[in-house]
C-alpha cells in the first residue's frame, strides 16, 4: 500500500524567469505515476531561504514524500540543503567519503578543488546520502520527520533522472511506498469537437466520465482531440486490462473521427492503411509548401509508400509540373476546387502513384479577401480508378502556422477515411 | 512602482501525470521579466476542486497577481472558473456576448453548438472579459479582493499566449504593476560551438561575461547557439539603448556565422537576400521530405522569391522530374554528392528559378551503414550563373527528426553564405 502524496519543488530563479523549461518536474511526474505514487502538487521557488522555507512548510502539511530538484551546488546561490537542514532543526556534518571523492574528480583533470566545492560534502545529520555518480554535487534521502521522507536532486537533468532510477527508486519500492502502477492510453480522434466527442461518450456510456478507475478524461489541442484512459493497479499488464474495455469502447463510439491511440499519427494511420492496400502516395502542396511531406516522411519507412511530390507555390509550377490549365488559375483562382483537383491528378500522374492529394489555400496573414478568407483551404484527392474531388475547409482567421498544420492534418484525414 | 509579485498557478492533471512539459509556465516567465512584474512562486495542481482552492487559499497569502492557465473548456473536469468563484464566494454570470460568440464559431463551420460548450460563458459576477480571439474559451480579469488580481487562460499554449499579449499586458500597464522593464535580445549563429563562440568572444571583450546591465548568457540548442544579452530600465527603450552597443559587438565577432535576432529566422535571412538581388529559389529535397519548403514558406510573403520544388522521395521522382542519372543513383547511391548537385541542378532547370537547393541523405533510424551513416547528408546548390557545387555534413547518430531539421538548416545556411 502507498504511504501518501509526493510533491515535487523545483529550487531555481532560472525557472521564475522562463530561462529554461521545467523537464525536471515532467519527468518525475511521469516517474511517480509509473509507480503509482500519488502527486498532486508542484511548486517551483526561487534561490531564496526564506521563500524556499515557506514552500517547505506548506508541503510538509499537504504531502509525504518532497523531491527537491536544484540548488545543490558549489555557488553562494545553491542553497536547498543548508534551508532544509535549517528548516528542520538538524545540524550540518561534512561527510569525509564525499571530500574525497571531490579531491579525487578534480585531480584527475590536474585541478585543485576550490574551497567552495566542499560545500556539496555537508548533509544534515540524518540523512542518508543519494550518491551522484555523474556530478559532484550528491542528494539525500532524509526521514526529516516521521511519515515524512524528503529526497534531493541536482538540477542537471542527466543526474538527476540517474540518481532516480539507481537509488531512488529501489529506495521506495523496498520501503513499499509503490503501491502498484498507473498506465494510461490516450485515444486521439479528428474531425470531432471536444464537446461533442465528450456528449456523445455521455449518451452511449453515461457513467464513463465518472469512472474511478480507470478513470477518462477528455482534452483538446492542435486540431486533435483526445480521450486519456487511466488505471490503477498493482502490475502494468493488470492496468491495461482495465484500460483495454473502456479503451475500445470509446474508439467505437468514436467511429470513424478515432485514428489510433498514444504516439501514433494521422500519418501512421494512412502509412498502415496504404501499406496493407499495397498502393502509393504523391502530393500537390501549395500554401503548406512541403509540410504535408513533412509529416508523411517523418514515419520511419515511409519510403514504401510515398513517393515524394511537388511543392506548387508559384502558379507557372502548377502549370508545368502539375498540368493545371491556366484558364482556371485566373478564372477560378489558385485557391479553388478544380485547382485542387488538378493538383492531385497532376501529381498522381506525374509520381505514377496510385493515390494523389493536392492542397492549396490562403494561410494568411495577408491575400484574403471576403469570397476567400484567410483559412479556405480545398483538398483534392485522386484514386487509383482516376476518380478525383476536392473538399473545402474553413479553418478561420487563425494564425499562418495553424492554417498550415490543419490543412496537412485534414489532407492526412481525407485519405485516412478514403482507404477505409 | 510594482503592486505586488505574481505566481502562475497551472491547472491539470496531465502535467502531474507528466504527459506534457509546462510551457505555459515557463512563458508566463519570461513575460512577467519582461515586464518586470516580481514573480518568486510556481504552482501546479490536478483537475480537484479542493486542491484548486487550497492551492488558490495559500496563492492569496503570498501573491497579488494569481495567473491561472487550464481548465476553462466545456468538460467536467474543466473546473478552475466555478472553484474561483466557489472560493471567493460570487455567483456565476453568464455573457450573453460569448454565448453568441459559442454559437456564430460553429455556425462558421455548420454546426450546433453542445449544451455543454455553452458552460464557457459563465464567468464570476464583478469579472472583465479577457477575451479569447482563437478559441472558444475566454478568461477573466478579475479583482476578486482587493489588492488581488485573478486572470484565466485557457491551458492550449497558442490561445494563451494571444490573449495575454492582446489584454492582459496592456492592462496590467495601464494599471501600473510594471514597475520598469527588462528587455532581452537574443543572438542567433549558425555553424559554430557554443564554447568557440564562447572563447571568441571572450577574447575580443574579455569582460563581457561579467558585464552586470546587459548581461551577456551563451545558451544552445536545436542547432542553433544563441548569445542572450538583457538589460534592465525604467524604458523599454533604455533598455534597447543598453543593448545595442553590446549586441552590434557580438555580432561582429560572429561574423559570418551570425545570422539575425530574437524571431529571425534562416529562411528569413535567406528571404531578404533574394528579395534584395530580384532571385528566386526552388528545391529538391529527399530526406527532409518537405521540410526546407516548410520553413520557406513559413515566412509571410515568400511567394515572392520561392517557386516551390520537388519532394523526391522515391528514386523514380530524382530522374523523371529532376533529371538525376540512373547510372549515378546505380553507382553512387541516392546519397552521393552527385545525386545531390543533379537534384539542385535539376531542380532550379525545371522550376525556372536562379537559385536551386537539392538535399539528399540517411535521416535513419534504419539504411544506415559503415560507409554512409545515419546522419551523412549531402546538399546541392546550384547557382544563377549554371554553377553547382554539393557540400557534405555528417550529424551523427541522432533521432530521425534531429538530422532532418540538421539537414534543412544547413541547407539554408549554405545558401545564405552563397547569397553573401
Amino acid at each position: 500500500m502507498g504511504k501518501g502524496a509526493a510533491e515535487v519543488i523545483c529550487v531555481g530563479t532560472e525557472l521564475l524567469l522562463g530561462d529554461i523549461l521545467n523537464g525536471n518536474a515532467r519527468y518525475l511526474a511521469q516517474q511517480l505515476a509509473a509507480l503509482g505514487i500519488p502527486h498532486f502538487y508542484q511548486t517551483v521557488v526561487g534561490d531564496n531561504p526564506e521563500r524556499i522555507q515557506r514552500a517547505v512548510a506548506i508541503a510538509c502539511e499537504r504531502s509525504r514524500l518532497l523531491l527537491f530538484t536544484g540548488g545543490l551546488g558549489p555557488t553562494p546561490d545553491d542553497l536547498t540543503t543548508a534551508t532544509l537542514a535549517d528548516f528542520f532543526g538538524a545540524p550540518l556534518i561534512e561527510w569525509p567519503s564525499i571530500v574525497e571523492n571531490i579531491r579525487q574528480k578534480y585531480a584527475s583533470i590536474g585541478l585543485i578543488p576550490p574551497e567552495s566545492s566542499f560545500k556539496q560534502a555537508l548533509q544534515p545529520q540524518g540523512a542518508e546520502l543519494l550518491p551522484n555518480p555523474g556530478g559532484t554535487a550528491p542528494g539525500m534521502i532524509w526521514q526529516a520527520r516521521p511519515g515524512l521522507v524528503v529526497m534531493t536532486f541536482p538540477g542537471v537533468p542527466r543526474e538527476m533522472q540517474r540518481m532516480w532510477r539507481e537509488t531512488s527508486v529501489p529506495w521506495l519500492k523496498q520501503r513499499g511506498w509503490s503501491s502498484g502502477t498507473i498506465a494510461s492510453r490516450t485515444l486521439k480522434f479528428h474531425g470531432i469537437g471536444e464537446s461533442t466527442l465528450a456528449e456523445q461518450v455521455a449518451q452511449a456510456q453515461p457513467n464513463y466520465f465518472e469512472l474511478e478507475n480507470p478513470t477518462v478524461a477528455p482534452y483538446a489541442g492542435d486540431g486533435e482531440v483526445r480521450l486519456r484512459v487511466t488505471a490503477q493497479a498493482q502490475t502494468e499488464a493488470q492496468a491495461e486490462l482495465l484500460i483495454d474495455p473502456v479503451a475500445q469502447a470509446l474508439a467505437a463510439i468514436g467511429g470513424d473521427h478515432y485514428f489510433g491511440s498514444d504516439d501514433q499519427t494521422l500519418a501512421m494511420a494512412v502509412g498502415e492503411r496504404l501499406l496493407a492496400r499495397g498502393e502509393t502516395l504523391a502530393v500537390a502542396e501549395s500554401c503548406t509548401g512541403g509540410g504535408l511531406g513533412q509529416r508523411l516522411t517523418a514515419v520511419p519507412g515511409s519510403s514504401a509508400y510515398f513517393w515524394g511530390g511537388v511543392i506548387s507555390y508559384d502558379n507557372s509550377v502548377k502549370q508545368n509540373l502539375l498540368g493545371v490549365r491556366a484558364a482556371d488559375l485566373e478564372t477560378q483562382g489558385a485557391v479553388s476546387a478544380i485547382v485542387a483537383e488538378q493538383m492531385a491528378r497532376g501529381v498522381r500522374a506525374a509520381l505514377k502513384t496510385s493515390w494523389g492529394l493536392g492542397i492549396t489555400g490562403i494561410a494568411g496573414p495577408g491575400g484574403g479577401s471576403e469570397a476567400k478568407p484567410v483559412g479556405l483551404v480545398y483538398i483534392g484527392i485522386a484514386g487509383p480508378d482516376g476518380s478525383v474531388r476536392a473538399v473545402e475547409c474553413r479553418f478561420g482567421q487563425r494564425e499562418r502556422e495553424v492554417v498550415r498544420d490543419r490543412a496537412a492534418l485534414e489532407a492526412l484525414n481525407v485519405l485516412r477515411l478514403a482507404l477505409g
